[in-house]
């Protein structure tokens, strides 16, 4: 072996040696922060797993004893008092009528039978009713579970944005279409193609979307922007949607599972909310996206990841982040608002739907959301000014496993306080 | 606002209407595995946040008891049972001797004093007694115990692996430089400077690396494979040094406070293994690798992240990888040996050295890790074969749960039943 030495034989033995004696260089370990290696996707596997298997014995006891389906009559009596009457359904329902209101204004504002200033006096009102009428019927109503009040009210609130956006789209669309027909007349140069989306098929272009069947897509698909041709995926992947069901179901077991661990302990809490993020921001908004054969799935970024507060509000709900840049932020910013007051505008805004959605369920105003999205403010200052790269990660990921259960516990304790203390559908609600 | 129409203003307002209206665009979550995105440095944050967070009320109360130092005369227990005899100090001490005989050996055959063969059998019989001297103390002296044992085997291993890499390279050297010598009295081309690293400062070329200096620099660098040149780094960075010694300093501090969970279960067990390998692969290699300026940092790879048995083995343990491709993989291949009978030799000198560096310490021959070893072959077929993706990490991350835990309970079951069952180093040493 060490003999063939001499003409090409010793070339490739000579280029051999030199290659193999070489076998260091210069580089850092992957888990240094000074190294460009990013890729952990294994070790949230590695969570998934570490989670399943230390709730493997609850949750096979938790299987054993309650069977695989959930039970439907638990689960309705979160939303139902009285099983004869069904306010938080029948709220949903009446929606529908705010949908309609918005619609025919919109079409008579195509038509041009209501100036503009009308139409805005209309949906001043109609969306005014939408926050307030399901929040009167709540505070009023004693039928009404804090978990049905709740839920009405979300779907409101989401009407309320999605509304609010249908509106704005459909005015832009109307200010392009006069500006076109304006600087047509002046140069006759522009086309009548609007933008490189107009090589699909079935292309809508402004009134005709005004129809009851793109409304209700629009009312159903999982977004708060309206647009009127919204990114389409080829066809319903069967086993995607299989998937997605699949994970839905299991969320209810795995939290039954949790409900022996003790509710003060921090890290349960955190542990729900993560589920309930995946159940709701991958699991469901994927679900219904797939069945409506709705293109665009970035519900969320990469939150994980983020080394600053302002990066987690940015990424974690970005339906909720899309709407309030589409059409509060951006809209404040062109009227000459400065980025400081806008910024602001937003935040408030936010803070008083968090408490919106808190507070009128509960029926109590104590403004604890209120004063815990506020508390976000010097934390956030905080952890931008002293914390970097993964000690900036890890304030972040604390102020979630701490900060949260905190508020939620607020309301808790003062639901207690208020309320009888052996009411079942408190302790299921948590 | 809106009625400022009209040339350029019409134009860009026409701009960014279009601009606005549009707002999603076709693409995945990136949870799904259809997206792209792997970035998830954040759950390693989390985890590690999680860990602190789940044991802080064990941490803080054994840090009120013990005090913040870590107890040394437990330490010391570890590796004594009589305070009076350092069997495991004197074994590594008496290592020095093979140092020297292999560096005295490398000088004589560069002088030409003795030849190719006369070394070989000097190195055979050197390496031998290198791998059979400490394992015949261990079993023979009662006053080792199982810790030091493994301790004295585990430096007597690394020596090993590390004298035959520096015969290799040496021998390596010589067939190069008669190669090249022959070469060039043939051709006269071939300028003497041999390779792209001749433009270093102080590089070494081949009989003038036979010092002391550079034979004890690569006993104490964080690597198996001999190399004249090794990458080295600008300067020590104190930052980093410091660094790496406190998360050393903190681990016994965090296993200890993991005493109090049951040892039976394969969660802690799983725990303290990945924090053992944190610590030893990271913090330790790389505190030991900034001290002697050693460049190369790469003492694992992605294992996280593996979707086959396979790949866990090759990029967990990078040190000993490297070593087996080079010296034992590689030259198998050009002595002609088949990839399969290759790839089974090095599959079965690493199942030896596992059950040498367990059974010798432990006074066992029970074959568990040989046969632990074995088992992994008919797992990384079947995880290879059905399990893709996803699907693969999470099956590796299992067989790493439930499966080191089970190799361990083996031994420890046996330990127990042959030896005394309140010996406290016993329950120490796991």
């Amino acid at each position: 072996f060490f003999s063939g030495g001499g003409g090409g034989g010793g070339k490739t033995l000579l280029d051999y040696f030199s290659l193999v004696i070489l076998c260091h260089k210069l580089q850092e370990s992957m888990l240094s922060s000074a190294s460009s290696f990013r890729n952990y996707r294994g070790v949230l596997n590695w969570c998934v797993v570490m989670l399943v298997l230390s709730n493997a014995r609850l949750f096979l006891e938790n299987l054993l004893r309650y069977g695989i389906l959930v039970d439907p009559i638990q689960v309705v009596s979160l939303f139902l008092k009285d099983p004869y009457s069904w306010p938080a359904a029948c709220l949903v329902i009446v929606s529908n009528v705010f949908i309609f209101v918005a619609l025919y204004t919109e079409r008579k504002l195509a038509m041009g039978s209501i100036s503009e200033k009308v139409g805005l006096l209309i949906y001043i009102f109609n969306l005014t009713v939408i926050l307030c009428f399901p929040m009167v019927v709540v505070l009023k109503l004693p039928s009404i579970t804090p978990v049905g009040g709740a839920f009405t009210l979300g779907v409101y609130t989401i009407l309320f944005l999605k509304l609010y956006s249908y509106k704005d789209v459909n005015r832009w669309c109307r200010v392009r279409t006069q500006v076109k027909a304006r600087s047509l007349s002046r140069s006759l140069s522009c086309p009548s193609s609007p933008s490189a989306s107009s090589c699909m098929q079935s292309h809508v272009s402004y009134p005709g979307n005004l129809s009851l069947r793109d409304m209700y897509y629009f009312v159903f698909a999982p977004t708060l922007c309206y647009e009127l041709n919204f990114p389409r995926s080829e066809s319903i992947r069967m086993g995607f949607l299989l998937r997605r069901l699949f994970e839905m179901w299991m969320v209810p077991i795995i939290r039954s599972s949790m409900k022996p661990l003790q509710v003060c302990s921090c890290v349960p809490n955190h542990l729900i909310w993560l589920i309930f993020f995946y159940c709701f921001f991958h699991s469901s908004m994927n679900f219904v996206a797939e069945l409506l054969r709705f293109g665009d799935r970035e519900f969320y970024r990469d939150w994980w990841n983020s080394e600053t507060i302002t990066y987690f509000w940015q990424n974690w709900n970005i339906p909720v982040h899309k709407w309030c840049l589409r059409h509060f932020y951006k809209p404040l910013l062109r009227r000459g608002a400065g980025k400081l007051l806008s910024q602001s505008a937003v935040f408030f805004a936010s803070a008083f739907f968090h408490e919106y959605l808190v507070s009128v369920p509960l029926r109590m105003f104590r403004l604890w959301a209120f004063m815990g999205m506020m508390a976000q403010l010097p934390l956030a200052w905080f952890v931008a000014k002293f914390l970097r790269g993964n000690y900036g990660n890890a304030a972040v990921w604390l102020s979630l496993i701490i900060g949260q259960p905190i508020a939620v516990l607020m309301y808790v304790h003062d639901y207690y306080v208020t309320h009888c203390q052996d009411d079942p559908t408190i302790t299921e609600a948590l």
